[in-house]
């Protein structure tokens, strides 16, 4: 049985706060759990009435005569403590704290919940809050919840799992997916998070049988491992994750850190580890709901092919445009399924998406051979009807739910989507035969897209490999020629260099290596050398070279008294080849990430870096460099030959080994640039960070 | 009065090819004039029926005791000339023809839609279709369609008008917006635009005092200049245009060209119009609609800075995220502003959002203290309240309603919108107290943006300058020199050059000039000279430029045999500054369309481009300058001194007025690069393209 299973499902739970007033939110919890069909055994807890709501109550969960699955606790704040410390005297492991007023108001609040911390540690119980909305699970009819939603509207029993961080993010998504019919297995806010997290819920929902689908929202997170075994362990049961995080922008994180304390990450990472993880980011939670919705009742599209069969030929197009916008392609369909698409019907036109036309004449049967004949004239993955008005209209439908039950039966693993204006009686028939329904056309689109992406991200999703923690680090310095030297034995290729102390030292070293040369200051003080004016390209003979480490030695005096100078790094110049920037930069959250972009202007006039935890395979580093735009340029731009993506591969895999492997010690490396040459590449600078 | 108000709002009317049976369409366009509240006269017009659903009927429209303002043709294709001929001579002159069969059809049908346009332009009728759906002015009762729509939803009559090119695009617009309250005032589809098309649909609605929110739709667009001056029309009326277009990607344009046999040009075009003129272009129906609802009742918001008040932190954030992806701000409250909202809610957090919690205890009107509060904090141009599920409580809602009205009154130029699911009681009372209402947050942002958006963008729509056809174009040769001479002559900056037609010339001329020099092969047949090898850089002495005159002729020779070769353009060389690419291309539809971008990758690698209408004011160059992303290297950049931007905007704005000038003979002027020094910029290559 799964940790959190008795605090999702309990056979037996007791209310600690319950009041006779359900405008009290200890009466409101017990009246949810009481009144909307929960069949297990329920025991009020208040110290001065012997009956709440009808039910006999406890003074304390001390005398109750057995140990509950669970306990809430919906108490003022002051008396949560003493409260929990009953539950664990009884034994009582499962304990969700509705109770606000702890580490949200800061203050004593803070110290407050860090006392309850102390007492699940040593009592090894799980906990949910302080601060939390409570669970439910509509299938078992249990609402552990003082939602005020349970007022008006009650989400119906279904497959769709919710873990949320805030109550009202959660309540607002039970609310939706109940108007849209979406039902939900379980569903849980977990407000504080001072013991159990968002992440902990999903490896709970991943193991639940009662769910299929999960739905998640974060406003923080704080073991980034912990995420990412939960999501893996989703994707291998193939259970699609929709996942929001708030505080993407830059003005939304500093809102939500005032909401929560806590301080949002390059919101990027996020999007690569979810990426990674095989979990969807969806945009809004309408969007969350849409795929949901989809997941929920349809087979996953198993290919990013949309075929598209439409009334009309303007709909049929943009629903086209926003296929190709979300990601998804619209095959045409062979010459041979043309021809017979235009004997059934001689007035369609188009490849795909096929345009029947309106010219029906009643003949609605057509549907069903058309777009039987779309799946043989295309590789597709799922097929989307665009039926204008005809969910409308119950008497005319018969022979499309054929068509479109039709497809179902014959193709039971592509996704068939209707959309329409429609009734309720046409739209839920639909369902019940595994068709998702809607009314706009482009949240279709993106519903299926959403739908195809979590399932190719799924597929794609691994963990990261473990790798032994190293022996100490053998980093003799964090300057140049320190870091070079570190990545050189590890593989990464660099220059031959020379570190010289004197004008005539530079100007004989120089000479030897073959002009011109580059040379660069080298202090572990000065991380920053072209600020200064510490590097000098092109020293075209030894007379320059001699010059140019005194006037090195000078500008870094100048610049900057205090540095400690370790002499001038010289090396041949290369020009030519195309410049990255790779690095790897340890993430409070998740970790060393390893970072590659394009030198020039692409990272910092155009955003244009990529993401990937560290360490990576060469297939994911492959991986990495081809999500970045500019990659282009290393297949041979503009009839230039292609540049060995290899050096890059093996030096992304290299350093984000090295960073994986101490990443209790390293704080960053960063190789920029990394010039990437026909015939191989090479670290022209480099600089590793350690953990302050 | 407008050229089209009979054909939207015609006091009598005709069908010709009225039927007794209403499954016909014939029968069923009769049927919805009839039933559906039209106050107007109605004649049936039946060959064989002296009486058609129980009204009068006449044999053809000569026989009409009056002339009535419009007809609508509903028969058969072949006997449609005819009836349009019949409408001449009885003086008809406005017709709406629902038949299909014509042009969409290809083959014959192409011949007698031209026959059609033949009687039209004979006897100055306006005609809509063939293929039209008919059109509609719910306030009127007016339903002049066969749309099947209408069987199970009737829109609602109000102040949103719609004009489409499809029919089925359009009646699922009339549907949804029916479905979500907002109402029509007169809506249209054009179908074929044989005559009548968007534009003009648009340019009437401008004017129409009963409609005041525009939606359009365009498959395609045959006349820019009429799409511009209707859009323009509709900004300067205060009219908020929401328009789309499909078509936008590659794989949309190419169904749009089977579907409507018109050629999908740059997207990126379209958009740049739309802009110009003020319309803003949605990405989805349902987006349109969501805007057209908050602007069909609520004022523009005129400022981009949103307040958020929110019961929850978790959706405040969402909704901060949100605004700032959709291109507002959030603006953060006064410390004093805050210390008033705090002493109002103690437990209240944030700048902007505003969370106030749920920890509410019933304290409702706390809202109308604090977001009064709110308005003195920050410049706003529209609130929105997130309020969880409190629309659903009737009883509760009194205080929330007075928060919202009383912020509607005291600040009557904002936009106030509330986000919470909620009862139709309370929605409909919002809504009369001009507050939108949206149960999802992320929807709710994206419409006060378009609100928002389309309100700036009304404010800077100006028209295009005209501009005189001048005298014939004065060009020389269409070869570089040539382009050169030409823009050099309106003002263009240059560098000093010499065309050299031997190797001693060259040598002498280069010599002249002061080394080094660039040498480009000139021929009108090389418009790619780098392709060919045709350019050599940085030559550095007499001899050099001799041997590079011969090795010019070479390759050129070699490449392109049968090229005219006239000789070699010799230039000095300059260095450093930003390479910018500039040009105008002639539109098919739009006429001359500015193109700005950065050399290097940004165009290819990024697409950082972008366009505008010819001929630019100076302030239009640099609007256009700065909504490139890679402009901020022209600011100064990592510490270079800021280049002459002025240099860049007057060449774009010669090139602008050279292009409008010669519309009908240019096709292209491009020059690539135009170089940005810091002391000025210089064309350092021009191409000119004649139109073929």
């Amino acid at each position: 049985m799964h940790a959190l299973e008795k605090m999702f499902r309990p056979k037996s739970v007791a209310v600690i706060g319950a009041s006779g007033d359900p405008d009290k939110l200890g009466g409101r919890t017990l009246f949810h759990i009481k009144e909307l069909g929960y069949k297990g055994r329920i025991y009020p807890i208040n110290v001065s009435s012997k009956e709440v709501q009808g039910l006999p109550a406890w003074p304390s969960v001390a005398d109750l005569p057995e140990v509950p699955d669970s306990a809430l606790i919906v108490l003022p704040a002051p008396l949560v403590e003493q409260a929990l410390e009953a539950c664990a005297a009884k034994g009582i492991l499962h304990v969700q704290v509705l109770s606000s007023g702890f580490a949200e108001e800061g203050g004593e609040g803070v110290a407050m919940q860090e006392r309850l911390v102390g007492i699940v540690r040593r009592n090894k119980m799980r906990i949910t809050g302080p601060n939390a909305l409570g669970s439910i699970s509509p299938p078992d009819g249990f609402f552990g919840t003082f939602s005020s939603l349970l007022a008006t509207a009650r989400p119906g029993p279904g497959k769709v799992g919710v873990a949320t961080q805030s109550g009202a993010y959660g309540s607002h998504i039970y609310a939706v997916a109940g108007f849209r019919g979406v039902g939900i297995s379980r569903a849980i806010a977990t407000g504080n998070e001072a013991d159990i997290d968002v992440a902990a819920c999903i490896d709970y929902l991943a193991e639940d049988p009662g769910t299929s689908v999960i739905c998640a929202s974060l406003e923080g997170c704080k073991d980034g491992d912990r995420l990412r075994r939960a999501l893996l362990k989703a994707a291998a049961a193939r259970k699609p994750v929709i996942i929001m995080k708030v505080g993407s922008t830059a003005e939304g994180a500093a809102a939500a850190a005032t909401h929560t304390g806590s301080l949002a990450g390059e919101d990027r990472i996020i999007d690569t580890v979810f990426r990674e993880c095989g979990a969807w980011r969806a945009s809004s939670i309408e969007e969350m709901i849409d795929i949901a919705y989809v997941c929920s009742i349809a087979p996953l599209p198993p290919s990013p092919g949309v075929g598209i069969l439409s009334v009309s030929g303007g709909l049929g197009v943009l629903m086209a445009d926003a296929v190709i916008g979300a990601g998804l392609t619209v095959p045409p369909m062979s010459a041979e399924v043309l021809r017979r698409i235009v004997e059934i019907q001689p007035a369609a036109g188009g490849r795909n998406p096929i345009d029947t036309t309106a010219q029906l004449n009643g003949r609605m049967h057509i549907f069903e051979s058309i777009s039987q004949a779309m799946m043989e004239g295309a590789e597709l993955g799922s097929v989307v009807f665009y039926l204008a008005h005809l969910g409308r209209n119950v008497l005319r439908f018969p022979p499309l739910e054929k068509a479109l039950a039709g497809l179902r039966e014959n193709f039971p693993d592509r996704l068939v989507v209707a959309v329409m204006t429609h009734v309720d009686e046409i739209r839920l028939k639909l369902e019940s035969l595994g068709i998702p329904v809607f009314e706009d056309p482009t949240r279709a689109v993106r519903a299926i897209a959403g739908a195809a992406h979590v399932r190719s991200l799924q597929l794609a999703a691994e963990a990261v490999p473990d790798i032994a923690r190293g022996a100490p680090l053998d980093l003799v310095s964090t300057n140049e020629a320190g870091a070079k030297q570190l990545l050189a034995k590890a593989g990464v290729p660099v220059l031959p260099e020379r570190v010289c102390t004197t004008a005539q030292n530079a100007a004989s070293a120089a000479a030897a290596m073959g002009f011109p040369v580059v040379m660069k200051i080298l202090s572990d003080d000065i991380p920053h050398k072209t600020e200064i004016g510490g590097v000098l390209l092109n020293v075209v003979d030894a007379a320059a070279a001699a010059a140019g480490f005194e006037e090195l030695m000078r500008r870094a005096r100048a610049a900057k008294p205090q540095a400690r100078l370790d002499g001038v790094l010289i090396a041949p110049m290369v020009s030519g080849g195309v410049e990255t920037i790779i690095g790897v930069q340890r993430d409070p959250v998740f970790g060393p990430m390893v970072m590659f972009g394009l030198g020039g202007v692409s990272v910092e006039l155009f955003n244009d870096v990529a993401f990937a935890t560290a360490p990576l395979t060469p297939a994911r580093a492959e991986a990495l460099i081809a999500s970045v735009r500019g990659a282009r340029l290393l297949d041979g731009w503009r009839g230039a030959p292609p540049l060995a993506k290899a050096a890059l591969v093996s030096t992304l895999c290299m350093i984000s080994q090295i960073a994986a492997a101490h990443r209790d010690v390293i704080e960053s490396i960063e190789i920029n640039p990394f010039l990437v040459m026909a015939d191989g590449g090479y670290a022209l600078d480099a600089l590793i960070a350690i953990r302050g």
